[in-house]
């Protein structure tokens, strides 16, 4: 039985699809394409035990809890404000017999958090340098954008100490930092297997880089045809690219 | 004024395109479109010097000669049968002047060897580790294909020596070792600038990655809108992506 839910005056109700309403903060981050396809590109074992770093309104956790595969989900999240957010979500949503949400820093998780070594986790992680990129006027934009509390390096360490041998991290990261991105997974003993360049335009250059990446995997690295989010123009599309994105967000599912 | 060439038993002559003719082995890797795109994407300043490592037949070291922007290109070759025939490849086009070739092992190379710095090093590497595909029946097959004289950490580090501060790699590769290419480059402070993945169909995983690496650049990588190269069929088409494709094989230029 879903019991009522506080919504502050600096938040707003969304409709994220038929099974899903998010509670956002009217100035934060809003849900994007980037959690929806993230989640629709996970492929989790029936049964899995998972974690979302970095976890924000929950979205990511809410959308995989939906698919019904998940032993459960935890959502971890470093500031408190959206943290408890999160936990709103999960209770709006009826899924707090799958999701729950731990407070804290990636940098400091060990599978202990978990109640031992997790099968997949995706993350939605930073993507731009402390250094770089306009300052955000609200601090918690600031640290959601930012690399202030860790970078790729920092979230790939995190993964690959509470996955177990052969688990998943599923992440979705900047195509210009793709170099970053593999070098941490490398770092970490974690191999990309399979990697999909997010276009807005086939003839853009593409807005983000879905990567499943296996700890402890041998190389092999499966780049998908490219997914277009948006035909160009009814006549000079390939209509078949753009139809894909609509089955994955009809679906939820990349196969 | 072009002199008579001698084409042996075990080798035939092909037409490149209206520029270039080739003396190919009967039993060898034929030309192909991986050649073809990696000249194209080589964004040369006027008069660099340039070099191709593992140059085979020279068909590439001929294709960058074509386009009378390169100074001079040295094409280095391990195997001498090979450097014998591109030596033949480059008088048989008239591109004495402009192209060399050198017998060598690309793990021995030093800037002396060219003179001094290089501004373009072009190279399409061998691909496969020596412990994995189908052993070639023919031992020159093999050293082509395989990573008998050294890999693509041979390869990048050999570039990164021959390289002037500033100085562009381009190479082709198998994007399932993306992983490995990147991080070759990445240990020798070769910066990946700019990527196209090569799609025989729209639908298909890319055959091939081209990619530009600056010598001591900093991370920022442009990740080019996929190239496809065949039409699938008249009526489901990106047509504009598969003609871009046909442009580059008209004017041999990405841009």
């Amino acid at each position: 039985m879903k019991e009522p839910i506080l919504i502050g005056p600096d938040e707003r109700l969304d409709e994220v699809n038929e099974h899903i309403r998010l509670i956002q903060r009217k100035n934060g981050l809003a849900f994007g394409s980037d959690a929806f396809l993230l989640s629709a590109f996970c492929r989790p074992a029936p049964r899995s035990r998972a974690a979302d770093f970095g976890c924000g309104t929950g979205i990511i956790a809410l959308l995989l809890a939906a698919r019904k595969t998940f032993a459960h989900i935890t959502g971890v999240e470093a500031q408190p404000q959206f943290a408890e957010l999160a936990k709103r979500n999960v209770q709006l949503n009826g899924f707090s017999h799958t999701v729950s949400v731990l407070l804290g820093d990636i940098r400091e998780l060990s599978p202990a958090d978990f109640g031992g070594e997790l099968d997949v986790i995706v993350s939605n992680p930073p993507y731009m340098r402390t250094d770089s990129g306009y300052a955000s006027p609200h601090g918690e934009k600031q640290i959601a954008r930012h690399e202030v509390l860790g970078g790729i390096d920092d979230f790939a360490a995190a993964a690959a100490r509470c996955l177990k041998y052969g688990g998943r991290f599923y992440t979705v990261y900047r195509p210009d930092r793709l170099d970053s991105l593999l070098a941490a997974l490398r770092a970490h003993k974690l191999s990309p297997k399979r990697m999909v360049f997010v276009h807005d335009h086939p003839d853009k250059e593409p807005s983000m880089v879905l990567c499943e990446a296996v700890l402890g995997a041998a190389e092999g690295l499966s780049v998908l045809p490219p997914l277009i989010l948006h035909e160009k123009s009814a006549n000079d599309i390939e209509k078949s690219l753009a139809e894909r994105a609509q089955r994955i967000y009809d679906t939820g599912r990349f196969d």
